[in-house]
C-alpha cells in the first residue's frame, strides 16, 4: 500500500478493495453510510445498487466465487441485519466477502443516545457478526485503523469466509496510519511435515488398485482447478466431484466421473467412488447435501482428505501443511501415469433430444431439454430443491461456471446470484434455475439486472409451491400465492416472459431465450405440483424419515 | 396450562400461544420445522404464510403492536437469520414477538456433522439471538422445556420485546413437565417508594402553572391508552403525542395537541410543550427520531419520566415502582381539575381540501387530500422516510390505528405490516405509506394479502429514488429501477392498480379504492425527486450536517 501513508481511513479501505481487484461492490446507501458512498462514487470501483441488502449479499457471495473475493457495502443495522443470512451462507460454504457498514459517529456514540437504527447497544451488529464471520473489526481509532483493515483482508482471502468491516462515519475522513506491513499473503508448510505427508499419500496412491479423486468446492475457492486438472492428467486416475464441487472441471472431461452424492446421485458413481481402494479428498467437506444426506459410504482406512483446514490420511492428521504446498508436492511428486480407466459407462454424448410438441412438460424432460441448450459461454446458477437436484446432471462445459448454495441450501441466492456472476464475467450467459417459492423471496432483483444491463435466462420450476417439502410432510402451508411470472416484464419495464406448458414450448422459447440478449427472459414452466426430479424422489424418501 | 401434564412440547407451545390468545401465526415452513408446522395446522391457530422471513418478522410485529402479542415460526438458519432484521426493530420498538424456529434433531446434532443450514455451529442462530431478544432457550431436554417456555412468553409479555424459542425437531413429540408453577404475570412496586413517588409527582404537577404530557409508545404496548385518556380528563392537562406514540389518542381529542418531535414536527406543538414548567414523559423513549434528531429542548429540572424500565423525577430516580402502579395511583391521587387550557391555535376542523384536478400532485397535497379519506375504520401503516414524515400531520381517528417503524426506520416495515395489522383488526381498512425505495423491497407481500382476502390502500409516494437521501447527499446510488407499480395486479392475478399524476387522479383513485374491498388497491403517486414535506425539509437539513 504504497503511498496511502497520509489516506484517510475511507481511501485506505477504496485502496484496499482495488489491491484485491474488486471492482463492483454491491449494497444500498443509507444515511450512516452516506459518506462513504460518496467516495465510492468518485473512485474506480462500480457500485451496484439492490433493491434489497439480502440480496447485496448474495451478489457478493456469487462475484466472490466466480472473481475470488467480493464486497457489499450497507448502513447499520437495518442494512446490515438485513444481510445476516446471506453472509451466514458465504461463511457456511466458505465464500469470501467483505461486508463494510457505515455506523453512527464515535461522537454520537459518546453518550449511548437512542439514535436511530440501534438495537441493544452500538456493538449489537458487530456482535451477530462475529457469529458469521472470521474477522471482524470496528473502525474507531485512526490509530489501528490501517492495520484492522489489513487483518479482516487477510483473513477473509486465506480463509475465504465473510469478515466484517464497521466504519463510523466520522471516521471516514481521519487520517490514518500504517504500524505494520500488512502480512504476507502466503502460508508456508512445515518442511518435514510436508514431506512425510507427501510420501504417505504418493505410496497410499501407488499401491492402490483403483484410486478415485473425489474434488470439492475449496478447488474453486482456492482457483485450484488447474492444478487439479494437471493431477488427474498425470496420473490418469479419474474425478468425481461433490455437488459444491460441480463445474470445478469442464464436465466433458474423459476423466470426469460426475457428481458423487452418495444414494442420492447416480448410482453407477456411487459404486465407481465407493468400490475405490484409495479415495482422494481435495478440499470437499463431507456435509449432508454433499453425501446425499449421509447415505454415502467411504471408509477412512481408504481415504485420503485434504482441505485447507485439515490433512488426514487414514486416522492421522498432518499439522502445518498448506493446502497449495500439498497439491503443488503431489504434482511434483513420482506418481506413475497408470492405464486409462474404463469408463465407458459415462454417457458421453450429447444425445440429441427429441421433442415431443405437445407433450406436458415434466421436471426430467425440463432438464434433458435444458441440457441441449448449455453452451460454452453459459454460466448455471441453481437455487435450491429441484432446481439444484435437477441440474446436478446438467453437462457444464467450463470450470466454475455452475453456482449453488448446495450446502446451505437459502432459498432466494440464485436471482440475486446472477447479477454478481455475470458482472464478475461478463462474458457469460446466466441460466438461472428457480422454484416458484425462492423465486417469491428474491426474483424482484431482475429489477437490478435490468438497472445492470444483464441478461439472464431465468427458469421458474413452477411447482407451485413449496415442492421439495410436499414429498416430505404436505400441508396448506406449502402452498404460496399464484404469480403470472411471464408478466413480470410489464412491471419492471424490460425484459420478455413466457409460459411453458408443452416440450414445444419450452423448445421455442428457450430458443428466442437464446436470441434475446437485451435483457432479462423469465420461462414459467408449469409442472404438476408433485412431480420431481429421480434425485429429489431419492433423497426425500431419506429426509422424511426425520422430520 | 392444566390439563397439560401429559403434554408433549409442541402441544405445550401450542397451549402457550393459545393461552396469550395468539390466533395467527406468520411464517415460511423448511425440513427442520415441519412437524411443528403439522402440529400447528391441526390447532385452532391459523398459520399465515409470508413470502419472505424477514416480512414474516414485519407482520408479527406489527400483529403484537395491534394484539398485545405476536409470533413468527420459521426453519433453522436459512428462516431464523433472514428474519434477523425484522427481530431487532420489534427489540429497538417494544414490540413483544414470539420467535419459534425449528432446528436439527437432538440426535443428529450428537456428532456435530455438517448438516444444510448449519453455520458456524449448532449454537451460532441462538447467539445471534441473544442479541435481539430479552428472552431465549433451546427446546433440548424434556425435563425443563415446558419452564423455559413459560420463562420466555413472560419475559416477553412482561418487557414487551422479542423472545427466542429453538425447538429441535426430535423434541416436538418428546413429553414434558411442568417443574414449577408459571410465575405470576404481575411485578408489584414496592409501597412505600410508591407512596412516595406519587406524593412527588403530585405536588410538582400541584405546583406547575401549565404542565403538559408526552405520551410514548409504551402507552400502546402495554394497553394504558384508557387510563391515559382518563388522566387527562380527569386534570385537563393536555396531551402531545411522540412519533411513536402516535394515535394513543384519538387525535380529534380536545386536549391532544399534536406531535412533539423536536424541531422536526409543528412549531406550535413543540413551544407549548418546551414553554411548560412541567413536562410529563409517559412510557416514551428519548431517541433521537422522536425528538426530531437532538433538537428538542426538555429540561430535566422540570420533567417528570415514567416509563417501564425507569422512573425519574428531576434529577432523581424511584426504584421498584411498575409503570402500571404508578399511573394507576396518579389516577386516584388528589389531582385538581384545572381549567381548560386555550388551545384555539390548534386546527380542529378537517377543513375541506380543494381539490385542483389538472394540478400535479405534491407531496404536500397528497398528504392533505389524504387525510379527508381518513375514517374511523382506517388504520395508517407508514414506512419511513417521507411516508413517515408526512403522515404525521394525518388525523387518525381511533386510538392505536398508526403503526410506523419510527424509531429504528427499518424500510420496507410497511406492506408485510399491513398483513399482521389487518389480521389483528379484521374490522379495519389499512392505509399503507410507502415509498418507491422502501416497497421495492417488501412489496411483493401484497401476494400474501391476495392469499388472505386483505385489502389494504397502498399509496407509493414514488419519487423515483430514495428520497429523504437524496437531501442528505445526492449520488447515482439514490437512483433505483422504474416499476410500473400499476401493473402489480397482473403479476398477482388480484387488486387494482392507478397511476396518479394530478390531484384529480388521487381524489378519483381514492374513491374507487374505498369502493373496492375485495383486494388491494395500488396507487403510484408520480413525485418530483425532489419534492418533500416540510419535516423531511427541516429534518434533511439537520442531518445532512452529520453525514
Amino acid at each position: 500500500m504504497k503511498g496511502q501513508k497520509d489516506a484517510t481511513i475511507g481511501e485506505y479501505l477504496l485502496a484496499k478493495l482495488q489491491e484485491y481487484n474488486i471492482q463492483h461492490v454491491f449494497g444500498i446507501p443509507g444515511d450512516y453510510v452516506l459518506r462513504f458512498y460518496q467516495l465510492l462514487e468518485e473512485s474506480p470501483i462500480h457500485h451496484v445498487g439492490m433493491t434489497r441488502e439480502d440480496a447485496a449479499g448474495y451478489a457478493a457471495d456469487a462475484y466472490a466465487r466466480v472473481h475470488g473475493i467480493g464486497a457489499a457495502c450497507v448502513t447499520y443495522c437495518v442494512g446490515g441485519l438485513s444481510m445476516t443470512n446471506s453472509i451466514a451462507g458465504a461463511y457456511a460454504e466458505k465464500s469470501p466477502v467483505i461486508v463494510i457498514s457505515g455506523a453512527p459517529g464515535m461522537e454520537e456514540q459518546r453518550k449511548d443516545p437512542l439514535l436511530h437504527h440501534k438495537v441493544r447497544n452500538f456493538l449489537t451488529q458487530k456482535h451477530i457478526y462475529d457469529q458469521i464471520t472470521v474477522a471482524g473489526t470496528v473502525l474507531n481509532d485512526p490509530v489501528t485503523a490501517f492495520d484492522e483493515i489489513d487483518r479482516v483482508f487477510d483473513a477473509v482471502y486465506r480463509q475465504k469466509r465473510p469478515g466484517y468491516i464497521e466504519l463510523p462515519r466520522d471516521m471516514v475522513d481521519a487520517r490514518g496510519r500504517q504500524l505494520h506491513q500488512p502480512a504476507d499473503r502466503e502460508t508456508i508448510s512445515d518442511p518435514d511435515t510436508l514431506r512425510s505427508a507427501v510420501q504417505e499419500i504418493v505410496d497410499l496412491i501407488s499401491e492402490s488398485e483403483n484410486p478415485v479423486i473425489l474434488a470439492g468446492v475449496e478447488l474453486h475457492r482456492f482457483g485450484f482447478q488447474d492444478k487439479l486438472v494437471k493431477l488427474i492428467e498425470k496420473t490418469n486416475i479419474p474425478v468425481a466431484a461433490t455437488v459444491l464441487g460441480k463445474s470445478v472441471i469442464r464436465e466433458d472431461h474423459p476423466l470426469y466421473l460426475g457428481i458423487y452424492e452418495g444414494a442420492m446421485g447416480r448410482d453407477e458413481v456411487r459404486q465407481f467412488v465407493e468400490s475405490s481402494d484409495c479415495v482422494i479428498i481435495l478440499g470437499a467437506f463431507m456435509t449432508d447435501m454433499n453425501l446425499g444426506i449421509y447415505t454415502a459410504k467411504l471408509e477412512r482406512e481408504q481415504t485420503i482428505y485434504i482441505t485447507s483446514e485439515q490433512v488426514l490420511v487414514k486416522y492421522h492428521a498432518y499439522e502445518d501443511v498448506t493446502f497449495s504446498d500439498l497439491l503443488d508436492s503431489l504434482l511434483e511428486a513420482p506418481l506413475l501415469k497408470r492405464e486409462s480407466p474404463v469408463l465407458d459407462w459415462i454417457e458421453r454424448s450429447d444425445r440429441q433430444v427429441d421433442i415431443q410438441a405437445d407433450a406436458p412438460i415434466t421436471v426430467t424432460r425440463l432438464f434433458e431439454i435444458l441440457n441441449g441448450f448449455i453452451a460454452d459461454d453459459t454460466m448455471v446458477i441453481a437455487d435450491i430443491g429441484d432446481s439444484l437436484f435437477g441440474a446436478i446432471d446438467l453437462k457444464i462445459h467450463q470450470r466454475t461456471d455452475f453456482l449453488s448454495p448446495a450446502y446451505y441450501t437459502s432459498m432466494g441466492f440464485a436471482v440475486p446470484a446472477s447479477i454478481g456472476g455475470q458482472l464478475a464475467r461478463p462474458d457469460k450467459r446466466v441460466v438461472v434455475l428457480v422454484g416458484d417459492g425462492a423465486f417469491q423471496m428474491t426474483g424482484m432483483e431482475l429489477s437490478t439486472s435490468v438497472r445492470q444491463g444483464l441478461n439472464p435466462i431465468v427458469v421458474v420450476i413452477n411447482n407451485h409451491g413449496y415442492g421439495t417439502e410436499r414429498h416430505l410432510q404436505e400441508g396448506a402451508f406449502n402452498d404460496i400465492g399464484d404469480w403470472q411470472y411471464s408478466q413480470l416484464p410489464k412491471v419492471l419495464g424490460a425484459g420478455k416472459g413466457f409460459v411453458i406448458r408443452t416440450e414445444g414450448e419450452l423448445d421455442d422459447a428457450l430458443k428466442q431465450a437464446i436470441a434475446h440478449t437485451e435483457s432479462f427472459v423469465i420461462l414459467d414452466v408449469q409442472l404438476d405440483k408433485l412431480d420431481q426430479s429421480p434425485a429429489l424422489m431419492r433423497l426425500a424418501e431419506r429426509l422424511s424419515k426425520r422430520v
